[in-house]
């Protein structure tokens, strides 16, 4: 195989279910304006919403979460998993028409698409029909105690350049790379989403545990690994405490 | 030719159309509270504008396209482009003095012109006068059901200098690069507007497909060529879903 | 022990409570509009929410402390120590529920652990058990007239790459940056919390004192330890006067 | 003459007029909200304020005009020159006081003074005595069709530090540099303004031209000149249509 | 002396009054909605102000001034010297609780300290009893017509790693750099103040001149010393002319 076939290679990935990562932060202010039940009438617009996208979960044609984020990045965050970019942007244009959302302000949000890297790719026949494979691009989004999300780059600088790497070299850190996350196996369940041509960094990172320390020791400990030692570029970090239907009447109670 | 006339080669471009791309953010609260008569009346008076910046179109002197956005950083972006700079500037005010604009808040913006580096230049004759060159500085837009949209530089840092090159490695790496493009023919349609002295970046890039993932991809495999590699730096990334004046009501309904 | 093991033995860190740091701005054009009595009934609101927090701290389950901030960056900063992030969560919604809230803007805020390293580790036994460990893993913030915030980051770049050092040279390095601070015990009072995985930096800062100018003279004293000099990089800066019970009416006073 | 003289020689300039570019973006969605009686007449006093300033250019002390701008960045350009850093704050504050303003938003501002480098220096004689010298430093503004400002800085970054080179090879970069400059002359007008200590770039470039194209060419060109390719640094650029007192009206009617 | 104390040494400053930086937008739409009677109360609390805070610097305890800002960064900064930093504190808060600070809008503040580097210190005996250093230390700001502030860093960048030089290299290159700053002796008096650990500069420079042209020429001069060109990072630059109380009523005349 030819230097140019392993790069087209290391450039094929497997894509799942697109995401959408969209933080809000609430106007508080606006919101204690309301009576108790324009509050309560509003509440059950949006719990009918997510709902409404819970039926979709349920026939294995998407997933979504909400968490409520610490400090003042945002106040919550709606993450959305879809096969396609338009059902995505309704979900997003339903939720943006609700009156809940006239009592949030945007905070940030991240498009993507569920990815799994080839570098470790063992596989024999269609990856696609693997129901190892599927069950990672077509997650079920799981209800953990804690979320954490980054986007992240491969750094491009001097001699610092992930890109201008051989198959070879990228493939080898990747695997020491792939061992640390593995480390965290049943601890932290970690998705990997592309982001390449559909947002600003490279990749979005959601890691879900139901012990919020080990973000921080997963995290860490692969900061000393060559890859984000020497490649990694990352952007804001947000994290979060699980919003149910049930504490979410709690988390709007004023 | 001397060095210093081929660097004078490289700097000479071909130059079609202006382009505006205009990204903007609704006001869904505001939005709302009118009447359904008044949204009617604004969705109609919008609709006009698009039909008759549409004649332009229909007589080759011009084109405009329309996008949802995905995400936070814009609703929809509205894509012009026109013979002159005043008449980018004109539709610009158009739409900034309609009732629809009271609504929406600027999100982004890119000023540029279509154009065809000279690197692949093959040409006798007059450029301008070619048809196939004619094509691809005046295109008529797509009606793609994707778009993605990113402004770029070629990095001038340290070791990683583009403009320090010589024309004859300009070529050579462009030649390679070109060969990616061209593989994603029928499956992309690539847009280059150049913004020097126009706006921040020096060139935006639009992209339209049927396959969403297909930017993803053609992006993401570019990467891995010396000139993203070394010499990309890359502004931020829009994605998007076509909005016809069929779809446009149903996206301002509420 | 290989050199992996002594990679992971300095990723651990013995982590203590959660801390949030709020910043706030008083939007004074807005509170000077209410009566007397409602900004005294509004201060009185808030004062029972830090008496509630102290109960906590008297408990030795948290701690918690307000001081003013000097310049346009904020107003005030609340920082708060609790053993769950949900509790840091909870404690922030209560605040922004408060009505005290309706007349700030959010500033800035962080979101860390408090963290001791590895690094300078003697330890016989579970260092969770030693109480002069506990002490500096769960401490009761002191009420000194100063303080002083900043996040930071251990560069990754170029030739300066702290995650590319072996431990032995960092832990030599630490060495000599502890001995700075330690010259300065008795004099202030370093808290420093860890944010990997939380916030946008690495590490907060958080500087206690009752002479203000020692806060320069130790930041900039370790300025030019290698450790700061190659390898620090600092987010924004923030100085401020203690706010008591006592004085906090003062200044809210209009 | 020594080292240490020239770089002195290096550092002095031939500077003339102050000049502030004010840059606004209108609110349309409050100036439609006004009768078109109140639009004349905060139109009216808008044409005498300019009116007013055109006395100066009239008597030779002082010169101003206006462009619309393309895209986001802002709506409108004011440039002003005048003998004195007094003179550019009035009109500063006549305009912030005007009634038009109440319906501007600022969007971006650049303080400088019109300045000759020494490094193509001929001269005998007091340079300010020089007509051809003065005609540079208090020019009158052309009303060419398009305008087009950027600031920018040479960069000191590793070995692409431009403050260390020598005298001499500066005078020899700047030399190539200017060739490219005069290569324009008749299509492009340049006005190089000095903004060391007065605002965050060291220089504002001010270009003007009936063909906006000339723009882009005259900028790629030079950026594989040595002087841009390895030492120019740039910030925002604008682009923009004279706006004359004729067509004024034409631009804020709605 | 060891290296080590060498080192020490050069972290030792001269450490005088605090000072802030408080830069102001006017919000000229608001301010001209009050009546021409409410305008003069409002200007006459605020020179009530400047008149109460003038009896520190008239005993000796402080000193202040006020200058109108040229372009849109701010209309105007007070600056302000007090003995501690309670003090500042205390005066940033009676003008945020003025009646003209609801007609404001914070636009950039800096927080820092009066202070004289050791690297020229000659010295015999307790310097903080020399009158000389007390004059520096303590200043009386003057009434200039103009001023010029801007935050700076040291850089800590590749092979331009300020704080890895030597005490010896520091010191030369610093004899080299004050001389300069010497040759405007009696044209441009300059403030230097320290913010390490107070702000997100190391430094703060102020510059008082009767020509504003002197700003220019000496921040230009110094960018070819090598302080300057291999280790200065600037921030913004701010330039401004005098406001007095009597041309303060001028200035807020609408």
């Amino acid at each position: 195989m030819s230097e140019q076939q392993m790069t087209n290679e290391a450039a094929k990935t497997l894509d799942g279910w697109y995401a959408l990562h969209d933080f809000r932060t609430m106007d508080w202010a606006s919101w204690k304006l309301l009576s108790s039940d324009e509050r309560q009438s509003i509440i059950h617009e949006f719990t009918g919403l997510l709902e409404k996208w819970g039926v979709a979960q349920k026939e294995g044609k998407g997933s979504q979460t909400l968490y409520s984020i610490v400090g003042q990045k945002a106040d919550f965050m709606l993450m959305i998993l879809r096969p396609t970019m338009e059902e995505l942007n309704q979900i997003e244009l339903e939720f943006n028409k609700s009156r809940l959302a006239e009592f949030t302000i945007p905070a940030y949000s991240y498009v993507s698409v569920v990815e799994l890297s080839n570098y470790l790719a063992s596989g024999d026949g269609d990856p696609y029909e693997n129901p190892h494979v599927r069950a990672r691009l077509y997650p079920e989004l799981p209800e953990s105690k804690y979320v954490c999300f980054y986007p992240m780059d491969k750094r491009r600088s001097g001699n610092d350049n992930w890109y201008m790497l051989s198959m070879e070299e990228r493939r080898n850190l990747m695997r020491s790379h792939g061992l640390i996350g593995r480390s965290y196996a049943g601890k932290v369940k970690q998705i990997i989403t592309g982001s390449v041509g559909f947002d600003d960094y490279e990749w979005g990172v959601t890691l879900f545990s139901d012990d919020v320390l080990q973000f921080k020791k997963l995290v860490y400990e692969m900061r000393f690994d060559e890859v984000s030692a020497r490649y990694g570029e990352f952007g804001s970090f947000f994290v979060g405490n699980h919003l149910s239907l049930d504490t979410l009447p709690q988390f709007l109670y004023v």
